[in-house]
């Protein structure tokens, strides 16, 4: 499958914490960076995710703001 | 300035393309990975975007999809 | 590849509006019902899109709001 | 009232999943699929929400991502 | 009408910038502020907006950063 | 810093709900106007909110929708 999502950034899940409607993913990049992501708790439950569970993070291109310094 | 979005990965301005109302914008990683961003060409013209210039994508956790393979 | 957006409705692309940026897709469903999405230019090129093609709307739920009559 | 949003698609509400901060809508269309929206708890308080409520969701075509096979 | 989303500023429409596929709308809150949004083409000409439009901005709570300095 | 994102509202937060993984911040804005948003508990505790907390509600172009009636 491909999709118009132009960011996907491959990691590993280093960390998974659960409420009763959604589940925060914190995604280790092999740079080191983390990707944060929250998405529903049966989301994660149908993907199976757990620590180390090899993933991408999918971000649409509409979604990115650009900060200058 | 600090903010509520959890990722925030630094890189440079690689590519522009300008529409009428719409900027398109490539960041290059540090990893060689590639991050695009589409704003207004408003706020490209504001922030005055060129290739090469140091920028950061920012991106809020609950636009963050994940996927398995 | 499974992700975690909820949301995936299956359709025929009916239209395409080339900007030079972005591309509007009018995807029809086999309910009769249309979706549109806007991506960009750069990725409807990338997936080939022309009317007839078989792609799926993927939503994730944190973008669906929900109105009462 | 009319709004800019491209995507409506009406259904009625299958099941509620409420967290402290938010709750899972779960939609279902004429055609048997479903939608699934995250809204705040507040907000499915204040339309008063509940299984079998008609509902309309509602889709900004930024947020929607084409995927092919 | 009543929807899940949180945020409703009414304001007028102050400019439009039409491009291929999106609009820009700015609209002019009472209080002088400015909200700023991109819309397709099709949606700014259904609704027939133009400069002096009475209007409101709708924003999911979902897609709101806080920021402090 | 500056950002690409069009809008950013002033004021200060009125209150706060936390969940285990998300929490709701209520702004209001000098006009009297809430803005509410929805952030992961973790950057509400990293920007340290309380009752009081000068912040900016910051939200980009495309995250907006226009309704008129």
């Amino acid at each position: 499958m491909q999709f118009s999502a132009r960011n996907v950034l491959k990691g590993k899940v280093q960390k998974l914490v659960n409420g009763p409607v959604n589940t925060e993913v914190v995604v280790r990049l092999p740079s080191g960076e983390e990707i944060v992501s929250v998405i529903t708790r049966t989301s994660a439950e149908k993907l199976k995710l757990k620590e180390g569970s090899e993933v991408s993070a999918v971000i649409k291109a509409s979604a990115v703001i650009i900060a200058t310094e």
